[in-house]
């Protein structure tokens, strides 16, 4: 009896993640969240079953690794409840950083741990250590590295990032990406960066964003587009005039500007998204099983259609 | 001839700092902005004043160590003309975390760095290396570990943060601190977080941080704060009003707040704070040479008063 109360007061809820690379993992939420599943466990159902999929090179197992060959693991989660945020960046051997992330937003200080004293709190904690590097990983590097172009042309920045709002009104965002390929050893990104990479109150609404951390960090993207929301803007709306607003200003003072993408929910479960490239995200919720949009950007903002099997330029 | 013209044109400046600490270097800043100097000559100039002086137990060397006894440091820096970023988080042995993150400023990616990569980069841009840990700290560690009590409560925050409008309108934030004393290795706080410890915008405003770090990220305080200022708040209406809110926030979602304050000047050069704790801050500009005020929060946002003998408690 209290199962079947529990259920009916579940109604609403909305998942959205970046990349068709989190459809495999929204299916499974999906079914979770029906049963008055938790944002959390909805976070971490979508972003493991990325991690752990050696297909996806930009993110956990499998991820690309820096200039000097090694995978560092950025990824973040806050909480909207209580604002709690955990988040872990330049970690190395860890099975899930997302994992991490959130186990750092249960302790009362240190919650944003980088580097080795990441990883060591990684083994305390009895998370899953092993070897990140794929050997296909390792030979894209290799032949990467025998380019005679230089260095500096970043690809491969594509973070997991998901939004939830659960059943019981909860929102949540979290991240997770082993960063720009060829990075600098020690380069931590946006996913790590509390209101550039994710935000979330519960009150509002929560964003995460993925593409090149270093502009995204110079307009804390997340948190200002849930600020957008809290202004009663339209998620959509908010979204993309945001990307686009940005992506002009940055042009305007530095002459150029990288790929930006941004994915959120607000507290009705309305979702939008805002991109300066093409960019493929998925949705569900609980009128509507997980599926794969594409959004490109365009004057105003940007337009959105369903993936469709032209769109395999985009992952 | 042009020499002249330039010290007319630059009329107007401010400059404001985190804690009395950056009195002296404040002093030493002033005669430089009068000459037309840059908002980054009068960051670096405030901040490595403080680092290299060995009194200040919260800042560069002689910082207090973590749980295990090594210092680790943060900083940040953020040029409000191209938004331009720089921090590093976790870093050992590098005498001027500021000046490294202002270093990491001038890269066209690989902005935030951390743990080891931070201090390779560091070594492999020839800045200047030295062990950190006094004798002095290494007592108060090594008193502290002695004690009975839980090593959760944590002390010796004091992040010098500092803010400048400079005579050409340029805006600037930086920060630099060795962390909460006891923290876990590791752990990074709201220094080198764009948006929670610094953020500026030359059109705009500035900010800057200093109190808990897992406190402040929760909020983007910086961030929030020069959004504010866009808003057209008068800048000690917005800071004030901003860090009460939002402990009234955290204090309603978590049952507690920790210490936040927050500095903020705007384009015009109008100057702003904002605390939960008792709070000494510096400023100085065109007109005014360095003095040390005191803020101490009330009912509405917070008070502020100069410094006097009686405030021997606070540093």
């Amino acid at each position: 009896m209290r199962l079947i109360n529990k259920e009916l007061k579940s109604m609403k809820w909305t998942l959205i993640a970046t990349w068709k690379m989190a459809a495999e993992g929204m299916r499974l939420a999906e079914a979770n969240l029906r049963k008055s599943g938790s944002a959390d466990q909805a976070l971490e159902t979508v972003i493991t079953a990325v991690e752990k999929d050696p297909r996806f090179h930009s993110v956990g197992y499998s991820g690309l690794p820096n200039q000097v060959g090694v995978v560092q693991l950025d990824g973040g989660y806050m909480n909207g409840d209580t604002l709690s945020i955990g988040a872990v960046g330049c970690v190395e051997k860890v099975a899930s950083a997302f994992k991490l992330a959130r186990h750092c937003a249960d302790q009362q200080f240190n919650n944003f741990l980088v580097g080795e004293g990441a990883a060591q709190f990684a083994v305390q904690s009895g998370m899953e250590m092993m070897e990140l590097l794929t050997l296909e990983a390792q030979m894209i590097y290799e032949q990467r590295r025998a380019e005679p172009k230089p260095l500096s042309s970043y690809k491969g920045h594509d973070t997991v990032g998901v939004c939830c709002l659960d059943g019981q009104g909860t929102l949540a965002a979290g991240t997770s990406t082993s960063g720009l390929f060829m990075k600098k050893p020690g380069r931590v990104g946006d996913s790590p960066v509390c209101g550039s990479g994710f935000y979330a109150d519960s009150e509002i609404g929560a964003a995460a964003a993925t593409g090149v951390g270093e502009e995204i960090m110079k307009g804390c993207l997340s948190y200002e587009a849930v600020r957008r929301l809290q202004q009663g803007q339209d998620p959509q709306r908010a979204a993309s005039s945001l990307v686009a607003e940005f992506t002009r200003k940055l042009i305007r003072k530095r002459g150029r500007a990288e790929a930006i993408s941004l994915i959120c929910v607000d507290k009705e479960g309305r979702w939008g998204v805002g991109t300066n490239i093409k960019f493929a995200f998925v949705v569900s919720d609980q009128d509507h099983p997980a599926r794969v949009y594409v959004a490109e950007p365009d004057q105003d903002g940007c337009t959105i259609r369903a993936w469709n099997d032209t769109d395999q330029d985009v992952d």
